[in-house]
Order: C-alpha cells, then sequence, then structure tokens
C-alpha cells in the first residue's frame, strides 16, 4: 500500500505533502529536537477527512503526528516517521456568543487571532502564551498553555468547556458542551487538556471567554537582588491583591530588552513588571515596602502595550544575547509556589555556575512559573541536559513540578519520571498509560512522547 | 472470615459500626434513594487506615461506599450493600497558605466550616453547595460542585490543585501539586473530580483560595413573565458585567420564602437576585432595561447576608409548600447556556403541567443552572420520574446537560444515557467504563453508580 495514495484519495493530492522540500520544516518545531523526516504531510480539511486519515492509519499501523502551530518547546510535536496531520486548514472561528460566554473555534485558529477577535466585543480567551501570533487553539490546548494573563486568570484548563475530538480509530465525538459548568460523569474535556495530542485529535474547541478587564496601571519595579523582588507576590496575595500580569526579567533578560526602550540601574538584578486592574495605590504601597531601587509607573495604554510585547519577545531577544552565534537558547519552564521563586532562582543561578553555562531567567512569577534560558554551544549539550535536569529537580524540591505550561513532550520524559520518583508516586506514571491504552491501543497518535 | 472483626483490627472497634440502629442513618442520603443496608460502617481515622480497609475489601472483593457529609441529592452515596466508609473522622484543615493562596484540607472539613476560617484571611474557597454546613471537601470534588458563587467563579474543577488519593487496591498518591499550574501528562486530578466515589477515595485536597470580593450591592428585581428576566444575564454578558452571584426564583419559591421577609408583589412570576462587585451603576441599569415591575436595591451587608441564607435555605422552605405531609420534594439539576434559561422553563412549567405535577424552580441563573423541585406524593414517583427524564431532555435540546452540579449517582444513570444517545457520543460511556476499570478493575468503588 502506498499511504501517499491512499490520504491523496482522502483529502485531495494538493493536501499531501511528500518531497523533501515541503517535509523537512515538519521535522522540526521551536524546540532544539530534531525528530525523523515523515512519509507525507496531509493536512485534511474537515473532521471527517481527520477521521478518515485516522481510520487509514489506525488499521494500518501508521503513526500520526498532530501539528499545530509549531511552536512546542519540548519536541512535542517533532515525529518520528510516520505522518504528520497539519491542522492548519481548521482556520476558522464558528460562533462568537457573547450572551453565554463562549467561542466556538476550530483547533487551527491562532490563539492571537482568536483574541483580536474577540476584542471588537471587549472579550478575551485568557490563555495567551508568548507565541501566540503562531500557537494554535489545538496546540495551547495540547499542553494546558499559560501565559502572561496566568495570575489573574489561570491556564488553559480553566477555559475549555467542550472539544470535537477523534479518536485514533476515527471515531468522531464530542466532550463536554457549551454550558459553563456541568457533572456528568469522568471529565474527558479535561484529560484532552496536556494531553499532548497521544489521546485523541482535538478539531473543534468551545472556549469559555472573559470581558477584557480595564488595565489602571503598569509598575515597573527594579530589585538589586533576586531575593526582595520575590516577597511582592506574597504581600499582594495578603492583602487579596492579584494582579493581572506579574513577570520578572533577572539581568541578562533585562539587556536583552534593554535597546528596545526599557533602561535599567546599573545595579538592577531584577526587574518586575506587574498590571492591575484595581486598587492600583494599593499595589504600588505593597510593592514600595519591597524596597525596589527604582521604581515607574505607566499609565498610558501605548506604552503599557509595548511593553508587555517586549516581554512576549523576550525569548526571540535573548537570541542577541549569544555569546556565539552557534550558541542556541534553550528555555527550561518549571513552577514553584510564588514565595518560592527567589530561593529557587538562587539555586538555579549555583547550579549554572558550577556547571559552567550562562544562563538568564525571566518568568510569570504571580502564578510561580520560571523559565530558566540555557545559552548552549554545540559542545554543550550534555551540560545543557544536565543542567535542565537540575533545574527540574531543584523545582520539586520546593514543592514545584519539572513542567508549567510547556508540556513534556521528548525532552522532559526523563524528568518527569524523577519527579514521580521522588514523590513516590510511580503509579500516576502506569496509570497514564493504562488511560492511553483505553484511548489508543494501538499507539498510533504522537508515539514516543510524553509517558512512554 | 468477618469482615467487621477485620475493619476492628485496622481502625479499633469503636470506630466500626455494625448495629441496626447505627447503621440505618447510611442507607440514605440526601435524596429520596433508598439503599440496601451495608454489613458495617467503618470509620478510619487517617489515610494508612483507609489504605488497610480498601486493600482488605479489594481481597475479598466487598463493595465499599465512601460517604462525605451524606448530602447528595442523586443517590451517589447510598450504600447496596458491603461496607460504608464514613470520612468523619478526616475533619483537620491542615494549612492554609495565603502567600501562595492555598489551602489544604481533609476530605471531611465541612466545605462552610473551611470557609468560615477562611474568612478570618479574607480569603474564600468560592465553591459554595447550598448545604455547605453538611457538605464535605471530599463529597464536593466528587461532583464537580457549584452554589451561589459560580457566576463569577465556575465550579469545583477550576480550584482544586492537587489530591491524596487511594486507589481501590490501596495504594497511597498524590495527584497534582500546589502550584498553580502545571503541565504534565493527563490531568489526573481533574479525573476525580465528578467521579462519585467510584475510581478512588479522596482523603486530602489542596484547594486554590480567592480573596474575598467587596460586595457592592445586591438587587431583587422582581418579573411579571419568566421571558423577561432571562434576559438579563445576557445583556449583562454583553456589557461585560459578570455578577459575583444571580439567582432566580419562581413564584412558588417566592411564596416559600416570603414569610422570611422578602414580601413581593401580587403578579411577580419570577425574583432575579443579583449581586455585584463593581460598576454597580451599569449593571443597575441593565436590569431595568429589563423591564422589571419592582426593584430593589441592598447595600447593608447583614441584609445582604439574610437575604442570601433564605436562598440558600430554600430547598428546604418548599418543604412548607407541599400540599400533604406525604409528599416529598424531588429536586432536579439541569443546565443550560443562560440565554436559553426562559424558554427552558417554559417548557418544562408544560410539561409538568400535562403531566399533572407541581413544581418550584429556581437555580444559579448567572452559570445557566435550573432547579426543578418536583412535589411528589407517595402514588406520583412514576409520574416524577417521568417529568425528571423530559426536563433532562429538555435541558439537552437547548444545548444543555441533564447535571450541572449534583451529579448523575443513582436518579440520573437512564438520562445521562439518553443525553449520549441523542448527541451521538455512546463512545464518551465506553471510554468512562474503561477508565473505570483502569482505576477499580474489581469494581469495589460505588458500585453501581454513575456510569454502569
Amino acid at each position: 500500500m502506498n499511504i501517499a495514495n491512499e490520504l491523496a484519495n482522502i483529502v485531495g493530492k494538493k493536501y499531501v505533502l511528500t518531497k523533501y522540500e515541503e517535509i523537512v520544516p515538519y521535522v522540526k518545531d521551536a524546540s532544539y529536537i530534531e525528530g525523523e523526516k515523515p512519509i507525507a504531510v496531509v493536512i485534511p480539511g474537515n473532521v471527517f477527512e481527520v477521521s478518515k486519515v485516522l481510520k487509514l492509519c489506525y488499521e494500518n499501523d501508521v503513526p500520526v503526528y498532530v501539528r499545530g502551530g509549531g511552536t512546542s518547546l519540548t519536541g512535542s510535536s517533532v515525529p518520528e516517521g510516520g505522518i504528520v496531520m497539519s491542522m492548519l486548514r481548521f482556520d476558522k472561528i464558528l460562533e462568537v456568543n457573547i450572551k453565554d460566554r463562549y467561542v466556538i473555534a476550530e483547533a487551527g485558529v491562532r490563539v492571537g487571532e482568536l483574541n483580536s477577535y474577540l476584542e471588537k466585543y471587549g472579550y478575551m480567551y485568557p490563555p495567551d502564551p508568548a507565541s501566540d501570533i503562531a500557537a494554535t487553539i489545538g496546540g495551547s490546548i495540547n499542553t494546558n498553555a499559560g501565559g502572561v494573563r496566568g495570575a489573574k486568570y489561570g491556564a488553559t484548563k480553566e477555559w475549555v468547556l467542550g472539544l470535537e475530538v477523534v479518536l485514533p480509530d476515527g471515531t468522531i465525538t464530542q466532550f463536554g458542551e457549551k454550558t459553563l459548568k456541568r457533572s456528568e460523569g469522568y471529565d474527558l474535556t479535561a484529560l484532552m487538556i496536556g494531553s499532548e495530542g497521544t489521546l485523541g485529535v482535538v478539531t473543534k474547541a468551545t472556549l469559555k471567554i472573559a470581558p477584557l478587564p480595564e488595565r489602571e496601571a503598569m509598575f515597573l519595579a527594579f530589585y538589586d537582588s533576586y531575593k526582595r523582588f520575590g516577597d511582592v507576590i506574597s504581600t499582594l496575595n495578603e492583602r487579596g491583591l492579584i494582579p493581572l500580569t506579574a513577570e520578572f526579567l533577572d539581568e541578562v533578560s533585562m539587556n536583552a530588552v534593554k535597546s528596545y526602550g526599557i533602561p535599567y540601574p546599573d545595579n538592577a538584578k531584577a526587574l518586575l513588571i506587574i498590571i492591575t486592574s484595581e486598587m492600583s495605590d494599593q499595589v504600588l504601597k505593597a510593592i514600595k515596602e519591597t524596597s525596589p531601587i527604582e521604581l515607574r509607573t505607566i499609565k498610558d495604554k501605548k506604552e503599557m502595550d509595548d511593553t508587555l510585547k517586549l516581554r512576549k519577545g523576550l525569548y526571540s531577544s535573548l537570541l542577541l544575547e549569544r555569546e556565539t552565534p552557534e550558541q542556541r537558547v534553550i528555555i527550561g519552564d518549571i513552577v514553584v509556589p510564588p514565595s518560592k521563586i527567589s530561593e529557587t532562582i538562587e539555586e538555579i543561578y549555583n547550579a549554572a555556575k558550577s556547571i559552567g553555562l550562562k544562563i538568564a531567567v525571566f518568568g510569570h512569577i504571580g502564578d510561580g512559573n520560571v523559565h530558566v534560558n540555557i545559552f548552549a554551544g554545540p559542545n554543550d549539550f550534555d551540560k545543557a541536559k544536565e543542567l535542565l535536569l537540575e533545574t527540574g529537580m531543584i523545582a520539586v524540591k520546593h514543592e514545584g513540578c519539572v513542567s508549567a505550561e510547556h508540556g513534556i513532550g521528548l525532552e522532559k520524559k526523563e524528568l518527569l519520571l524523577k519527579e514521580f520518583a521522588y514523590r513516590n508516586n510511580q503509579i500516576n506514571l502506569e496509570l497514564m498509560k493504562k488511560i492511553k491504552n483505553v484511548f489508543d491501543p494501538k499507539n498510533i497518535l504522537n508515539r514516543g512522547k510524553l509517558i512512554e
């Protein structure tokens, strides 16, 4: 059987890619991990085609790697042979229902595009990964994506009401509904969130939306040590002041965006960016008590937008901080309770120093999410891997987790095992493997990822 | 083997009940459904005792019915033989961490008690079922409980970070953690929420908490038809005004609480109670546009509390509306998109009329949750069952669900099948059964409930 011909019979020849130069972009994603060339890339146009493609592959034991925006940072969307199914053509926003606070979008709709669309109604879909210009609804659901609004609004899992899903054997079903709540047995919708394409193919999502909050003010607070800025979130929480956004940047990160318009004091070691929707005076007072060496207040909306854009583009900006063009910047993604951030970062810096690698640290301090970026030349990969493992275990020891919002993919499989072992919860992995087997007994979906 | 003796060896004789008069209260819960007398009621004192009890029962094929506050309205906590495991002694709040916005409580802690405790910190655990004086954390997790704060804060699923769980074979594990987000494979924590005690025994929960919101005002709006009040939520949503609480009462419900201090105009058919934390002027304006026949504003906190208490006690108050003392009040629990509430209620009234039963309708209109209360005498049970089924299917036809926050239990198993059949999603039931088999291959936990 020629699988490419069979696929062409389902979706049309135009939507099956087999030439080397067409396929090669699909071998990688936004991580540093390279996969194996797939037999073909198929681009179905509707749920029935997805169903037929899966049925074909299921019956013939062909692994299927589903791909959204290809923005995975853990290798969770790279193929290892098999076929790649691109959700590119699932690009329609099907219904916006403000009266009932939901939107229905196809899996390939870009997260940023959805938010631009909702803006004219005064609404938003809160999860907003920094890659939202490319990241898709389907991909963000499959990694439980977070972003800069997580401090107040939580992650993807809090915003998905229902999903149209195609199971590996081609069965089309619907988990959940349009209602804002429900209690009807096991939450299959929730099970799909963070499953990294291993259980089923999301083709359509019903998402809860929220009114766009008024932004009263943005505060930029500079600190001369990592210790004090870590106290800000604790202080705010104790006073019941939950900011819309609370981000932090270390010195290397500050330097990366300096030329774009955020100058910083010479002795600054950390910058905290806080956006408030209410009680800004009280927030300002709380920040002052943590003794920043400089504190700026921004009230102009455009200036707030521009500053936030710099934060969102930070990972790309870090490329300018490389010492040689061969260096890569490998981004990590851990999470700890917010009050543990200062000591966590300190330990990570010590680890990086003893391993001998340059790092830059930034993250969503409001929900305790720390991104450690490792500068690694071609010969540093073993060291980088060592540091990633150590960083993960530092988080675990501080009651944190090895992945906050990027998922496990290929990169963190070992780390996840270490976390389970540390907590003596290995049974969780067994349960996950059995659940995988319930949904995908022939293991055709995203084979080799996550829990394998 | 004498199971009671074996249980006594684990937990101590004092904590194993076998006498008829001790056991009889456990045969029922807050539903109208009566179970079968269990062999014994065991009251373990810690997680290791839970583990040993489960191991014993697992090895000997003895069904275990775990019981929290016994407030289930669908029969999900009544035993059918086997043993009952009461979580009564799991009554400690173990940690309150305001800095990191979580609390750790044992499964038997009452939801209301937890909230009283958090109040002194200016915080709350948002899910608040009307039965919160008796309902436990464990039980509320197992039904994905909602309540009067759901309009703004969602249901239980949005507030659980981690769970200590004992699996049916006695294995103790932990799902999730203290962190505010995470992306580490299948969300086993989420899978437990709404699982009605069929997958594992929750012994301890790490819960996200939120600052207590300021209540600016409470509005009582009276309408002379069901049609107009249904527009209020749509109008508020369109303007980005999400109230803290939005409840409604029909005429019978209004009458039930009238003597306690909410008089209503003679021609009133419905009352809407709205509590706002902000932009009260705009909310007031929106309500006025829906032409209520009378509108009252309450700004005094105590008066707000008293009025809310009446709403929370409404189900009990309805007992006064019975025509004979033999009548029971069977409470239903459906959910539709809020904009569909008016037509849903109208159809339900028509159905009740044609079946010939008196009903009272109230609910959480903010999230579309409608409680239809059926007055049924000893000879009306078949008719009541018919009306419950019809009510559920009316919800489904309006893109709703047959259970919003009470769960499936024994009462709604048939309805859940009908919902899946209507949507052609029967595969979901198959997936749920297989997941049940992953966790509980010998089917000892809450046998006969939910999906069986």
